[in-house]
């Protein structure tokens, strides 16, 4: 087994633990300061272990956008689980209802049909499934538009023998926490008003995390990639190169002119996000180097601006501009602490599509 | 087993096998009327099974771009691959060297550094390791970019007591095959003059495919998108959508707005990639919708153009931009036929990043 990065063939993905676990430390001792219930979302490192340990460190339960990754993290045993997501379709609601008898589970619902889905698979349950309403506090993607519609959906959901309207759930959009503030909580307010008060109401997003604890109606905060952070983050301030976990290892594999070089991390490695930004992550040490294009298994360096050239054979290592999908295009990634290799671990729930 | 598309969970990948076979007999049918030898680049399916398929209709051996795809191909009974790749490093040369025992394989180089590595691995090697240099006919990516850099390089090779010099390799830039074409063609005279005549001269892409004869002094083409297609190849004319081979089941899980569809099928699913065009992909039967954006586990489709609205449950299909990128985020695909499923098959050279 490599016990030193340079061991590693590339292109690989190396997992800072100190700074994963300053990272999660940080972020568990300011909800902790202001009162706030973490349940952090798994999608950004797919990992058992540091699912585990952020239930360690407070986290009240864990996020899953996927089934599949949700029943990876029963397996590991990890006992509370939110999955805000319109779960649809016969196969999928019996492995929602396998789910639901093994650990404490919470789902969402935007419409009458997935509710009816829901209310169907649970009829009979022993205990009801606990729904909440997702709303739509600026994101554009899903949720309820106006409090009738989130108040009418509560009661179908209240009004079903084997679910329990549990409360609200959103996704807010980066940059606009006061705006989707206001419309939870008229959100909140109607559901109130209609005599069913929301227990639960879960909010999340690292763009805007330091300042989760603004939304004082929320019951819980569901930050993803807060443990790796990355460039995106790093954009909107969240914290600073230092802080990320996350590198592709890369090896310069051409420099057909002097102003050019060639990484073996192409899509496959850095995925093709660009999240608003220029170029497809940053090179630690050559801080004017762009990384302007990438084909499948080809980066391709713009050193025009920059003095420092990589020389064909010298590693790299980039910061991705999206943590999130690069923890899905690697079967296993390195965990490292300084540049030695302290493990390797299976990314176990990688590749769960439904 | 699922026999029927309906009864597949969603997201999914279908692979028409009838188009998949209409698109491969069509290409040879062009290569054999034009004496063009066709390697296919596997990376588009990633599967043991077209692979075969494609050497059963003519083809003269595949093309990988990864080493890890490579050893699954042989492993899979192909005998004749080229890696038009620099491939470095210790661990990655010992794995060339032992896949240069067991198949016929040709790899590129486009530096000395590169080329010094493999004259070190196969100093002593039974057989000489083929080299082909590789060219920059525009695509500014990997390759000399002039006919005397070619020369000084195949005169390494040449010169190197385990290597063989074999000829010249490029991947010339869509849309501009005549451009391509006079660099291509003065290098290989400058190879000629220097006394080091190219035997093979390998060129490829499917965006150009079929003015691929226009290229006379190419000794073999490699496309690889060929045998799915994709949204971005119909836009460059290479076929219709009728001939798209590789479709995305998603299925509508949120209608939050009149003008908003929301699918199971994000950039984990679809990719980002947009290649220039406009949206993330075609739904089959909703000639005017848009899916307008992308997160991991979600696509939202802009419905404000379209008087068809799918409903919340309705399964839809889906061409991506891009093919060859969505054969590696899924572990399996299903092909079929019509709407019935034949097979599923484990994507064998998925994930195979080194």
């Amino acid at each position: 087994m490599p016990t030193h990065i340079d061991q590693l063939d590339t292109p690989a993905v190396l997992i800072d633990i100190d700074r994963v676990e300053a990272n999660l430390t940080r972020t568990q001792t300011y909800a902790d300061a202001h009162g706030l219930k973490l349940r952090p979302h798994i999608k950004t490192h797919k990992l058992p272990r540091f699912a585990r340990r952020q239930v360690e460190l407070g986290a009240i339960g864990i996020t899953c956008q996927k089934l599949g990754e949700a029943e990876v993290m029963a397996d590991a045993g990890i006992e509370d689980i939110l999955l805000p997501y319109n779960i649809l379709g016969t196969e999928k609601l019996h492995r929602l209802r396998r789910l639901a008898e093994r650990v404490a589970l919470a789902v969402t619902a935007d419409s009458l049909v997935t509710i009816e889905g829901y209310a169907r698979t649970f009829a009979d349950a022993a205990s009801p499934l606990r729904v909440l309403v997702e709303c739509d506090t600026g994101m554009g993607r899903c949720g309820v538009q106006t409090p009738d519609e989130a108040v009418a959906l509560a009661r179908a959901i209240d009004a079903s023998s084997g679910l329990a309207f549990a409360g609200l759930m959103t996704y807010p959009p980066a940059g606009a926490p006061a705006a989707a503030r206001a419309i939870l909580a008229a959100m909140a307010e109607a559901l109130r008003s209609a005599g069913l008060p929301p227990t639960m109401i879960s909010t999340g997003g690292t763009p805007d995390l330091w300042s989760a604890h603004e939304t004082t109606i929320a019951t819980e905060y569901r930050p993803g990639t807060y443990i790796y952070l990355d460039r995106y983050q790093v954009a909107k301030g969240v914290g600073t190169m230092d802080d990320c976990a996350l590198t592709v290892l890369a090896t310069v594999v051409s420099s057909p002119t002097p102003d050019r070089a060639v990484i073996d991390a192409g899509s496959k490695a850095l995925t093709s996000d660009l999240l608003g930004l220029s170029g497809y992550g940053t090179v630690l040490g050559y801080p004017d180097a762009v990384i302007a294009g990438l084909s499948e298994e080809h980066g391709t360096i713009d050193l025009s601006g920059s003095a420092l050239k990589p020389a064909i054979g010298e590693r790299l290592r980039i910061v991705p501009n999206h943590a999130c999908p690069v923890s899905n295009l690697f079967d296993r990634v390195h965990l490292v602490s300084a540049d030695h290799v302290v493990a390797t671990e299976i990314v176990a729930a990688r590749g769960r599509v439904d």
